[in-house]
């Protein structure tokens, strides 16, 4: 066959799964594109936000991961726009003209349009996310340890999160060990009652996408660590001192970590239809573009009831993988295949020895979930270094319940608490 | 005796071991400052800037080091000023009464007033120095790499370290070994030849403090690492483009890392002598303020022929521990001693198995001196975590031939490349 050009966006699971099916075809000529030089392992974020892993253990060089796929070169840049009918991609004002592209740029923070949520409140999608959570809790625990108004002090070792979802859980339970196992060592002058982890959820259970026994128990869990569960309350507002929420309730906090929605990236040249994702054929194209094909939490193709297929990393590999098959599989002229999802359950973890998994319709809690995550995260972590580093630090946090990597690399400054009228007073638990 | 208040200000090699020293005795209250929340090793800070090694593993939590020092609290803060005759530091418009204190604040880095310098030139004396170093390297070579325009993209990949003391032969070899194993790998399109590393020294010889047999093994090896080593060439001046020479060459570059000078911190409220060092006793206390010690690279305090002890972290432990005993002696009515340097000699490493060092008279170089230098750095890295996290990026590296950290946290852009008239064309080595 004729050499093609096969342009992949996006350096995360869906891309970097299509990159390694496409270096089976070395006729093939695969540029890969993102505006990072790394492919960040999402599901283990929250672990930097709460300073137990350093950084660029999550994150794996894409140029390390390109030397075993001679086909495929990188290109740092951000995808700027589409012309499917020119089949050219546009990176910084540069055109990168394609044969086939796979679009695999996943999800960014959704606010929903709330007042304050883009501004104050922090959002866990980017490294640069991450290690912004972690310079501002540091920050916080400084200024209160050196504040002597009670108000205020409260306000800055006050820390919500907002969704109860699978990162604001497992994000709840690593602060939620931090408060127990760590402040009172680094902190012994405050009082561990001043500190407070709020997770506030809408709907009337955490992890709706876990069986109810698994979110009881993770509730369970995280309330017995010291973590205040709030149930069926709705955040309207985040204020540079709190949160407003719409029963009422005022929480005075400097830091609001927002994981309540996400939305498809979207790019110019491509239609969206609902969550800001690209509806395609159930062989992963774009219907009237069918050499443009879309992977991972972008794609919307109807799974069930309506719904499309869950934003988590399974899906993406799978799909990145499929796209790569089926364009292989156009230029060897035979027929593409539809996507077929292979469910490997879910899992989230709550803290030391305990997680829910649930796997082919075995549910697992405590200790034997708590290894399959594990397992499952060690496995999937690109890069033999990386596992290896990210196990050291994990075994170090285990063994000395410390969490390792509490360096504030910027310090935060806080504002004055302001305590107008028509806010009630501080509600507690 | 009645409790005592000593603040020791700088959480460097002075501080810390003042600190240690002072947990001796219970009666005495100690408050540490410092602007950052952790101590910084700083022998290992090129290695940041190498990719070598992330962050984390060179800054160590200052309230990690205090759990074990259970009469001292830290204030995390920037020091303003000095009131000797109160008594008192001002921290961020603060008083904080002192009853004995401590200052060991280190140097940063001098540019000697030359033109660009502060501006266009990259320090190395921060955590933040040596990840900015970091992520504009690897900038540089993202752009190099989609660079149609051969002098912009020689102009990208050429690295100038300006000064071949410790700090500037250290870091030129480890850019050295990234040039010779990495960017091979990693940029498998880039002519070699057109990455350069020049080390500039206006002296006639590297390592000014060694030997001239291990100046003359280190000049070897760095140079058939690749490095190209300039001798007797003097930076007039810094440009957003290049680095202009006393000699008129002029080397176009976007990267280049000063490191050819340090001057004291300097205090307002403490007199400074030469370097802006402040001279002491030879018991390290300030004349006029005998219950004011200062401690580490700040001190001025005569040696050898009118010349201070060297600027090295040997000298700060010893002087932070001496510091430290003086204040108890005189709470207990005894008679201070005079600082009696224990030289600990010189090291520098340069690249895989093979370091200068120069111990009691003993000259290693190659693969015992390597050893050495890796054995003494261990050693003396605060807090075991780090010493096996360190331990275990070492032995990856040097078995991978990788460097690890090669995670792009802040993209950096490039100006235009300017050949204005009165500059020579780029002189080759």
């Amino acid at each position: 066959m004729a050499e093609k050009h096969v342009v992949v966006l996006g350096a995360g699971f869906a891309g970097l799964n299509a990159v390694r099916e496409l270096s089976r075809e070395p006729s093939v000529r695969v540029t890969l594109v993102d505006r990072n030089n790394y492919h960040l392992f999402q599901p283990l974020l929250y672990q930097v936000a709460s300073a137990g892993l350093e950084a660029p253990q999550i994150a794996f060089p894409v140029r390390a991961f390109l030397r075993r796929h001679k086909n495929a070169r990188f290109l740092l840049g951000n995808a700027e726009g589409i012309d499917p009918r020119a089949r050219v991609l546009m990176v910084e004002g540069r055109p990168v003209p394609y044969d086939y592209l796979i679009v695999g740029l996943g999800t960014r923070t959704n606010d929903f349009g709330l007042p304050g949520v883009a501004k104050y409140g922090y959002a866990l999608k980017t490294l640069d996310d991450a290690m912004r959570i972690r310079d501002r809790l540091i920050s916080a625990g400084e200024e209160a340890s050196r504040t002597a108004d009670p108000h205020r002090r409260r306000a800055l070792l006050t820390m919500v999160i907002v969704g109860g979802g699978p990162t604001g859980v497992e994000l709840a339970g690593a602060l939620g060990e931090v408060r127990r196992h760590v402040i009172p060592r680094d902190f012994p002058g405050v009082d561990l009652r001043e500190v407070r982890v709020i997770l506030i959820e809408t709907g009337s259970r955490l992890l709706d996408a876990f069986a109810p026994s698994s979110a009881r128990y993770a509730q369970r869990f995280l309330e017995r660590l010291g973590v205040e569960v709030w149930l069926g309350e709705r955040v309207v507002e985040i204020r540079p001192d709190g949160v407003r929420l719409e029963s009422g309730k005022f929480i005075p906090t400097f830091t609001a970590v927002w994981t309540a929605g996400v939305t498809g990236q979207g790019i110019p040249g491509l239609q969206v239809v609902r969550g800001n994702r690209v509806a395609t054929t159930p062989e992963l194209y774009v219907p009237e573009h069918p050499e443009v094909y879309v992977a991972g939490d972008m794609n919307f193709l109807e799974y069930k009831d309506g719904r499309p297929y869950p934003q988590v990393a399974p899906t993406a590999m799978q799909q990145g993988r499929l796209a790569a098959q089926n364009i292989l599989r156009e230029l060897r002229g035979e027929e593409k295949r539809a996507f077929r999802y292979f469910d490997k359950g879910n899992m989230a973890t709550l803290g030391r020895n305990a997680a829910v998994a649930e796997i082919k319709g075995l549910r697992l809690s405590a200790f034997p979930a708590w290894v399959a995550w594990l397992g499952v995260h060690l496995y999937y972590l690109a890069g033999f270094r990386n596992r290896l580093m990210v196990l050291g630090n994990w075994a170090y946090s285990y063994f000395t319940y410390d969490y390792a990597v509490r360096v504030m690399h910027h310090r935060h400054e806080f504002p004055a608490l302001k305590t107008p009228l028509e806010q009630p007073a501080e509600m507690g638990a």
